[in-house]
Parts: C-alpha cells; sequence; structure tokens
C-alpha cells in the first residue's frame, strides 16, 4: 500500500486511537489528524502518539485527507459521514468502523457528493475497554475486517479499503451489509446480552464468591452502556431473532435437567464443546 | 502447618495433580501417593512431580495417609470416601474436591468408620482444561476454598483443613454444604450452562467469524461434558432455580428490544456492568 499524506479519524476512541497508533507505527501516512469533541480525548490521543494533530472542526480535520475512517458511536457514524463528506478532497475515501452496517449504509446511501466514495467497515477487535488510553497499535494484528461494498462502489475503492486494513495487519471479510448484520447479531450482539443477563442475574452478595467462569462469561458486559444500546437498536431484528435461538437452546437444556435426561444434556453440552473447541484449533 | 508425613491424593486429573504439585513445592508432606484407575494418568502425575508413588490399590495407598484428598468426578466421590476411610490409619483427615457439596455430605453422614474424620472442601479454581498435564503448582493461590463442616465434625478438623488449603495459598471460607450448592449453582454452574447455550446456538458456519467477545463468553463451555454432567446433575435444584431467574432477565431484555425502550435496556446492561465491575476492582 502507497502511503498516504494525510489520513483523518473522527472520533478518537479505542478503535480510532488504535488505528492511528497502527498507522503511525506501521508508516502509513505522514500526518494522522484526529477529530473529535472532547477535548480529554483528544489530548489522551495526541499523547499516546495516535494522532498528529488534533482539532474539533469536522471540516477542517478532514479537508485534506485521501482517507477519512469514522470511529464514532454507531448513532453518530452516518451523521459524520455526510457532514465530512462535504469538506473531503476530490477522489477522498471515506470509511467507518461501525458495529453495524445496514442502518448506515442506508443513510449515506444517494447522500454523498460525487467527489467522495463511502465503503463500509466493521473490524472485528475491541472489547470491554474504551477510550484513547485502552488503545493499542496491535489491535488489529490477524484481526478480521468485515467490508461491506454496496452497488455504489466501483472495484477500485475494495480494493484501497482492504489493502488499508490489510496493511494494518487486518484479514478482509467481504460481505453485504445485511449479511453482516445478520453474523455479528449471532457471533458479537448476543454474546454481549447473554453476558449481561448473566452478570445482571446474579445477586451481588455473591460476587464474591465468583471464580474464573463466572468472570469469563460475563467479561464482555463490562463494555460501556450506551455504546452497546446503540449498537442493539441499530441491529434489532438480527438480535432479536438470536435470542429466540438461543432460549430454544436454553429451555432445552431445562427440560433436560427437569426430566433428569442426562442424553439430552450432553447432547447440547457436547455441541457447544465442539464449537468452543473448534474455534482454539 | 506441620507438614504430613503421607499424603494421599484419589484422582490425579487437573485438581489433585495441582494439589499434589502444591504440596511438593512448598514441602507440605514427605510423600505424596496418588491413587487412579488410569495407568496413564498416574504416570502423568508420576513425570510432572505431583506425586512421589502411585497405585491403583485404593486401600494400599491410603494406608499411611493422615490425610487423604479426593478428587474425582463428582459422582465417585463419596464412593472413594467410604472406601478409602476402611483403609485409612486411625485420627487420618479426609476431604474432598467435589463441585457440589449437599449429594456427598448426605452419601457419607454415618457411614464412616468411627477413627476417621470427614470435612468436605470445594477449591474454587479449575478451568475448561482437564487431567494432570494441566496441573499447575500455583492454581490454588489466591483463590477461594469452601469448607463445609457438619454437626459430625468437631472444630480442630475445621482448623486443620483450614489450614492445608491456607498452606496451599487459598483463602477458606465456611459454608453449609446446602449454602454451598446454592451458591455454585449461581456463580458457576449457571455461567456453564448459559456459556453453552451461546455456543450450542451458533452454527457452525458462522464460528470463523467470531472474536474475543464470543470467545470469552463461552470459554467455559469447552469443559469436559461428562464431568459437567454429574456437577449439574447433583446440583439440579439450585440450577434449574437459577437457570428461570437467567430466563426472567433474558425476556426482560427481549422486551425491552422489542418494544424499543432504551431505558429498560440501559438498565438491565448496567446493573450487569456494575456487577462486572464489581469483581475487578
Amino acid at each position: 500500500m502507497k502511503p498516504y499524506d494525510t489520513v483523518a479519524i473522527v472520533g478518537v476512541g479505542l478503535i480510532g486511537g488504535s488505528i492511528g497508533l497502527a498507522i503511525r507505527k506501521r508508516k502509513l501516512a505522514k500526518k494522522v489528524v484526529g477529530i473529535g469533541h472532547r477535548a480529554a480525548s483528544l489530548l489522551a490521543a495526541s499523547r499516546c502518539g495516535a494522532v498528529t494533530s488534533t482539532t474539533r472542526d469536522l471540516a477542517q480535520g478532514v479537508a485534506e485527507a485521501q482517507l477519512v475512517i469514522v470511529c464514532t458511536p454507531v448513532d453518530s457514524v452516518a451523521p459524520a459521514i455526510l457532514a465530512a463528506a462535504q469538506a473531503m478532497p476530490h477522489g477522498a475515501l471515506i470509511t467507518d468502523a461501525g458495529s453495524t452496517k445496514q442502518t448506515i449504509v442506508d443513510a449515506v446511501a444517494g447522500r454523498l457528493p460525487a467527489h467522495v466514495r463511502f465503503i463500509g467497515s466493521h473490524p472485528l477487535a475491541g472489547g470491554e475497554q474504551s477510550g484513547p488510553t485502552a488503545a493499542r497499535a496491535d489491535l488489529f494484528d490477524g484481526r478480521q475486517v468485515v467490508v461491506t461494498p454496496t452497488s455504489d462502489n466501483k472495484p477500485a475503492d475494495l480494493r484501497e479499503i482492504s489493502a488499508f486494513w490489510k496493511a494494518l495487519g487486518a484479514r478482509v471479510v467481504k460481505m453485504t451489509p445485511e449479511e453482516h448484520d445478520r453474523v455479528v447479531a449471532v457471533t458479537s450482539h448476543l454474546p454481549h446480552l447473554v453476558a449481561a443477563a448473566m452478570a445482571a442475574a446474579t445477586p451481588r452478595a455473591l460476587l464474591k464468591m465468583t471464580a474464573a467462569g463466572w468472570h469469563d462469561t460475563t467479561r464482555v458486559a463490562a463494555g460501556d452502556v450506551a455504546l452497546w444500546i446503540e449498537i442493539l437498536r441499530n441491529n434489532r431484528g438480527h438480535v432479536l431473532k438470536g435470542l429466540a435461538e438461543f432460549g430454544k437452546v436454553v429451555d432445552s437444556l431445562t427440560d433436560a435437567l427437569e426430566r433428569g435426561d442426562d442424553r439430552q444434556l450432553a447432547q447440547v453440552l457436547s455441541e457447544a464443546k465442539r464449537n468452543c473447541d473448534a474455534v482454539r484449533t
């Protein structure tokens, strides 16, 4: 990948900050502009070396960027794309890092100026921590990034954004926005709800008796509540389908325990173990 | 704690092997006898230094032990205690490491010879791995061990077994067998079922799209299926109550998503986050 002169990152939290650190470590751009609302986050991103300059003015921040990456909470992604596009130079590419894709792609479709190209992205990386102080240059190493080109995109858009994520160490997977949202509903959003339900169902008096099993199972539920509400709201249909499928499995476990049916219990636990083992080999 | 001359460990898997390694590292006994059915496990325990000698003959293995620890799968614990007790020397103490306590204590109560003392234990340590090759001398470092004395025990029994677990680096918590089973149903057995349901509800084709969130949430479901069926069967009543409480929380999340009620969603996610954060501080 030919290094950019200027990349702009809108939203310098865990993901935006990590993208900045990775760009700078791998020398993928001369200048990395950090754009955000909160002075404290911009200062932190600057101090940790994730960006070379910062601004709270979106139009000014993207004015010279050949690549803009919007890393805000999901609800703010489409408005930021539309606003940034007005100020971006001719031929610039804009992408995002939002955890859902359909609502974003729909909100942007047909509303971009002709001189700017948009292609959606979602790096499957992150964690329950947030903010630029949690950012890491290796966050995307070996991780998958889903890109969601539409009929509005030319092959060159896909090639460029794929090369960028690969240069950050990631593997790139192409999906439609709908396919992406359907998949992550099961692989990411459902685990979050399940972990949250487990954590919320635990009486506080018992927390001191928890051990590694409880901690692992509930870990993701420590994530930022406001960010997750936006994600879940934007993927409501697929998440509800996932919850229904999950509920059926819980019911079959309950039924097996009530009837003392060890064979049925073993069937579910074995299927679960197969899936767990499969992702570790 | 005054070191023992001989300690016998019945069942040299992850827990039994780790107890052996910890005893030897901390010089808490001159001899550690490993007792088991499978020659391969005994050999592995011997090779990693968890035991100083091995035998497949229970009576012979416990004949000189002042302390016997039964670390077999839950269903085998009570039979092993009753059999070992017949062959143990006068005044010897026997405990176990079973993940449930009520059925074990009930099965042993009133059936031990007068020259032997039994007190139940459950170290809240382990993981999804099993077998002596996964054993670690520091497995109990800073972990909690629940001991469940009954009216059959004298204060000296509790003092002795507490001193032993503390010498292994653990913190000791005293509970009744019923209280223990009620607590671990929520803190350990329910997370296992929840993780298993999440893993089993994931279509295999989507496994390659999973990331850290799915992996953390499902990790414990990689545990040995047969061992877990025994645990769940022995704690059925409390586990079913836990599943019902968990189901209510899942229903409230589903309801909130269906009605688009962000406030209700935030309430559950915030309660979950509070509990997750509480165990990490």
